[in-house]
């Protein structure tokens, strides 16, 4: 499977649109169409069950995304959160340091030796809050929802009465002003996070550590992501950022490599210390059974929501050859797949349509379903095959008769006939959540 | 019930913070907490469920924040946008014209007769995309979700196969640099919203908008808000925006008053012409069985995600004697309730955990739930009323002999006797999505 291919079947069949694609786009932001919003909908829900719902020891939170700008000075994002870029003493192009790789002539006008010294730029969006632009009104969209964890760590501690180990949990929108973004929707200025700050006592991060990445890990593999796609990373030291204790990517094997999905860091005590510096208030934990005061550590599995859901749209293709021809398929799981169930009356005969219309609505309470009623059925198995969509309901002249529809199953193509009244039976068992 | 007590439980139980308030807080922002982001996330969801799941009309999309200039230009934000704003030559504050009402003195610095002329202050939040700062790389965070819409327009009908009348709706966030922000979570700069853009013929865009007014004030109602709390008011013609042919607010009354929850428009065919005119893109809908090419009239119900979930908490609030003591109960609808139920053992002995843990588990694959082991089972019992959890499930002594628990309804406060292995069922009859 190539990248156009995958790049084309989301255009072509509403998973993604370039953004402002009628102005002429805007370079690098992608609007999520019904088929793309239900699969990153679905892939956001999965964490969040397996993250919160489903724990006693996380909860969930939903912090801003304009905070005060003292949160970047004190996470280090304001000072750090740069790249070096060069410009172009001829055509005022700038272009990133590592990307010249030595060469001294201009990608831009093709001039050479017309580099001025580099300067870092930083990676924050910045904007103004209130009527004039100032200094002092300057504030950041954040490049992270980490941040806003912290800063709200005692805020969770207290009013959730949790003790250590615990997390706090977020999923949201993450802005960073890169210069080089690309390949699709998986680096884009304006991406989804999903992210949790797991505290645990120092002697223990250690172990919380291993755990999280062997979590995180089997956390794609459940959800159907094919072993041979997916790796841990273990970061080099010289790569390590410099408050982390140790750091694992999960990578998928991208059309153009390997590429990370989601950082699992031991990040230390260093955000809690440097919020508790810059902010004066103590955010040390309290253990009152050991009448002891410290600075939690912190194990952060970071994972990116959009390149993820990327990742399994990129995962579930397969064409297949069937009798000769080619078959389209998402194999997605069914979690995932943006519709679980189609139902297909065999023509647009009213009889046949009323049924439909029935056995949808008894559907639509518990499942996201999809009728059509267009083209040939052939067609349509393979608009469904295409979407991932796990079970194609045919409702046919002999169900008039004998109150039975055709289920049809997307991987294996067997069909079984199902009566109606055991159809919602027949799906739990197959779709189970 | 007044303001403060609101504000002071939403903060001592966790339901929103002020944002950045280690920082000194970040003014009219807010971070949702554990229980906040909970009930937030169900209102959103249960807004979803009602426009996309169980409607084939219907179809969700996800669009970016930053979108093209070039949208803002054909939608009259860039152009209109604005609120007069007059300076002080004095000490250069700022003031809303508006607000003035007319008084010569300036609030800041308390001169008279130092404003200059008034000029017009653009609500969007402006950033520039990429390294320089340069008028054309500036950008801006959308005002409000619905331009995402209307440029998808043609590529949802396209590739969703939608025949008029169809509906596109969307959920998250916009920003507006208001210049008084205030009242709590009602009016910040960084909101939520929850907006649905319904393309119908123009001939029957007045009944549609009847449709949906009336769809839309049922919602609030269905989901448990007090109907004396809760009115249509129509826009006076002079109050209706240029391109509206019609408009309902839903108000709700807030302790300051009436004030919006959503609006319902009849935004006619204005912005798909606006767009089709700046694009050049011919968004015309073609109906193929009268093989004729026309504009659709747009139906709008657009409401704001955070200020409603405001709504049902302040809604929700109700102080009730109970035997000479004050009961604090939220009255939430179940769908809302951020937890379903509450697992409580009478106490921390072994095996009333051990029992404890085992009925948590088994009902949290299905519900949102707390397992709560402080403190005294009363002052649990209070804390669960308020922060509106509809059952709290207790295992005492007696559940070890006769596998039983107390299931305690939180509003009439009855206790029932239920079988550790029919809980599920119990629940499942009362807790119905």
């Amino acid at each position: 499977m190539d990248f156009d291919t995958i790049v084309n079947l989301s255009k072509s069949r509403g998973f993604v649109f370039p953004s402002s694609e009628i102005y002429g786009g805007l370079r690098s932001a992608y609007d999520y169409g019904p088929l793309g919003a239900a699969l990153l909908r679905n892939v956001k829900e999965q964490w969040w069950r397996s993250m919160v719902k489903l724990r006693d020891d996380i909860v969930g939170i939903d912090s801003a995304i304009i905070q005060s700008p003292q949160v970047w000075e004190a996470s280090g994002h304001l000072a750090s959160f740069t790249d070096p870029l060069v410009e172009c003493t001829n055509c005022n192009a700038r272009h990133r340091l590592d990307k010249l790789e030595d060469q001294d002539q201009c990608p831009t006008c093709g001039k050479r030796g017309t580099f001025a010294a580099a300067k870092d730029f930083n990676l924050m969006f910045q904007t103004n809050m209130g009527p004039v632009a100032t200094a002092e009104n300057r504030v950041y969209l954040r490049p992270e929802t980490a941040q806003g964890i912290f800063i709200n760590f005692e805020n969770v501690r207290r009013t959730s009465r949790m003790k250590l180990p615990f997390g706090i949990a977020q999923v949201g929108k993450s802005f960073r002003n890169e210069i080089t973004p690309g390949q699709f929707v998986f680096r884009t200025r304006e991406f989804e996070q999903m992210e949790m700050e797991f505290f645990v006592r120092p002697e223990e991060a250690d172990e919380w550590f291993q755990y999280w990445v062997k979590e995180r890990h089997s956390w794609y593999l459940d959800l159907g992501m094919t072993d041979e796609n997916l790796r841990l990373r273990e970061h080099e030291s010289e790569e390590l950022a410099h408050y982390a204790a140790g750091t694992f990517d999960v990578e998928f094997l991208f059309p153009w490599g390997w590429d990370e999905l989601e950082g699992i860091a031991n990040r230390t005590d260093f955000d809690l210390k440097q919020h508790t510096e810059h902010s004066g208030k103590d955010l040390r934990y309290f253990d009152a059974e050991a009448n002891e005061r410290f600075f939690p550590f912190v194990i952060e599995p970071a994972a990116g929501a959009t390149r993820t859901t990327f990742a399994f749209l990129i995962d579930a293709y397969s064409d297949e050859d069937v009798s000769g021809e080619t078959r389209t398929v998402l194999k997605l799981d069914h979690r995932l797949a943006p519709v679980k169930v189609a139902v297909l009356p065999l023509s647009k005969k009213p009889d046949l349509v009323e049924v439909t219309q029935r056995v949808a609505a008894s559907l639509r309470e518990r499942y996201d379903i999809e009728v059509d009623v267009t083209q040939s059925i052939g067609k349509r198995y393979r608009r469904q095959d295409e979407i991932g969509t796990p079970y194609c309901v045919t409702i046919d002249f002999d169900t008039l008769d004998d109150q039975q529809v055709t289920v049809r199953d997307r991987d294996s193509m067997a069909q079984d006939r199902v009566a109606i009244d055991q159809l919602d039976r027949y799906l739990a068992e197959r779709l189970k959540v």
